[in-house]
């Protein structure tokens, strides 16, 4: 089961009732962070699932929003303990932009891992149990739409198991180190097992219009986290000039996309009452929630 | 009149109840900032004083709790409307920390003016009506303490004027000028005023032991903000390893120079509770108080 947070909702500068939009996923205990603007750390320390176990931060563009907390939460990383090695994901100029950063924070206790991006396309990165789908936005700079997904192997089959001849004390050996020896042969996991079942999938889309290619990306998450910059359609030629989207067109990205629920976020500074516009997006999409600070799911490995 | 208000007492990271250490001054309209941690923007809006007449920000040292909301707050004040340029004042190294910290913040519609300094004692730097004083503090990095001086010119002296020969009539109009024309002679203010008269004096002091020189420094202060990391006096060998003060030490800095009042600030994220300590410093120097976020006060020129 993945464990979710929205940390915040807040777009373009952090307010005094709102934190800026970012994401927080646990799994095992290990922990995955979309985008860092300032005051992201504090948020996180309201929650309380700790800063350690943070093994990859992913940035989905440069804009001060997203990434401007990076250095204090490192150094709040730093100072919680930790030395295995961090990953940080981000669009091309990710060490150009971290390493800035980091003069004011130049020691660490530990690694920094870079993956940028080389292609729009998807190649999905792993990160311990956490494999990060991205796909290219459509904002005013490079910008990555993330999904998230638990892939789940597929079940024992007894039955392979025998075929290979395979004494039955050591199934349950082969299935937890993985292989096996056996009269002199490797007998490999996947020999034994059904096909890999449904994965756990989370989207997170901001700051983009809502282009057609994401609709794809996203098809079918059990949860999408979307930017609704503003609520009033009216705004909607602010919208396409800022590369964001209205609260009517995340609904309708998330109903064209088949997803089972859909938290808006990355509120404008100016949007003081989102919920003045929240039965309209539903009319759209019934499963329309409005994101809140610290708002958390839990989501579990879908029905087979 | 010098309006001055303590935005965050914290020390080393933001916590959700209490904003980095920072120092806002407002005189006659114009604002000078004192460090700027990551969340000073939050704790400015709850304020309220605006943005856009921030004239100058001064760094104590570049350690991420005094300077990582710098490039959140730049696009903030560039969205408040403001082109005039903006004065930068800190320790050897500004540029490079700042350029590095403006990768995510790299358009902003005015310019910045960087005046590191120099030498390690005193030779004011001047921005609009404040006058700042730095001297070396004693902290792990290079860190200055800081006064702030608002000026008083001397008062208008008839007599001088009237030996002068200058008619009444131009009295008022050389005062509010500067400086008057007649009779093909120019007459400027200072041929008429008396002595400067005693200036408004704030001083701020954090990072930093309670070093001579720093006594000496803010000599007689109206007003002291001073940094009390720890609360007890028992973690003496802890504030003198990370170079930082005691309740007890910053008391005694006070006493000794002689300045009308001490605020507490620069909190260590341990000290829950500084209430229990107020009392031991008080007895030290009985003006002292705690700082509290948006803690603020209005300042006066000394009666002559």
């Amino acid at each position: 089961m993945l464990d979710l947070c929205l940390l915040g909702t807040g777009g373009m500068m952090p307010m005094p009732n709102r934190f800026l939009t970012a994401l927080l996923a646990r799994l095992n205990g290990k922990m995955l962070l979309i985008d860092c603007g300032e005051g992201t750390q504090v948020t996180m320390k309201l929650l309380g699932w700790g800063f350690k176990n943070i093994d990859c931060i992913c940035f989905t563009h440069y804009h001060g929003d997203h990434i401007s907390g990076l250095p204090g939460l490192l150094l709040t990383i730093g100072n919680a303990g930790r030395t295995e090695p961090l990953t940080l994901v981000g669009p091309a100029g990710l060490q150009y932009v971290v390493e800035g950063l980091r003069r004011i924070a130049p020691e660490l206790p530990f690694q920094i891992i870079y993956r940028e991006m080389e292609k729009e396309e998807d190649s999905p990165i792993q990160v311990g149990e956490f494999t990060i789908h991205y796909c290219k936005a459509d904002h005013m700079v490079p910008c990555y739409s993330y999904k998230i997904e638990v892939k789940r192997r597929g079940k024992f089959q007894p039955q392979k198991a025998k075929a290979l001849g395979l004494p039955k004390e050591l199934w349950g050996v082969l299935q937890k180190q993985g292989s096996v020896v056996w009269n002199g042969n490797v007998y490999e996991q996947d020999m034994v097992m059904g096909e890999a079942r449904k994965s756990i999938t989370a989207s997170y889309c901001t700051d983009t219009r809502p282009v057609s290619r994401l609709k794809e990306f996203i098809k079918g998450s059990q949860l999408l986290i979307c930017e609704g910059m503003y609520g009033e359609d009216e705004k909607k030629d602010k919208a396409i000039a800022h590369k964001h989207m209205l609260f009517s067109e995340a609904a309708r990205l998330a109903k064209y996309a088949e997803v089972e629920k859909l938290w808006l976020t990355h509120y404008s500074p100016a949007l003081s009452e989102p919920e003045a516009f929240l039965e309209a997006a539903k009319r759209i999409f019934p499963e329309t929630e409005l994101g809140e600070d610290r708002k958390n799911i839990t989501l579990f490995f879908p029905e087979t």
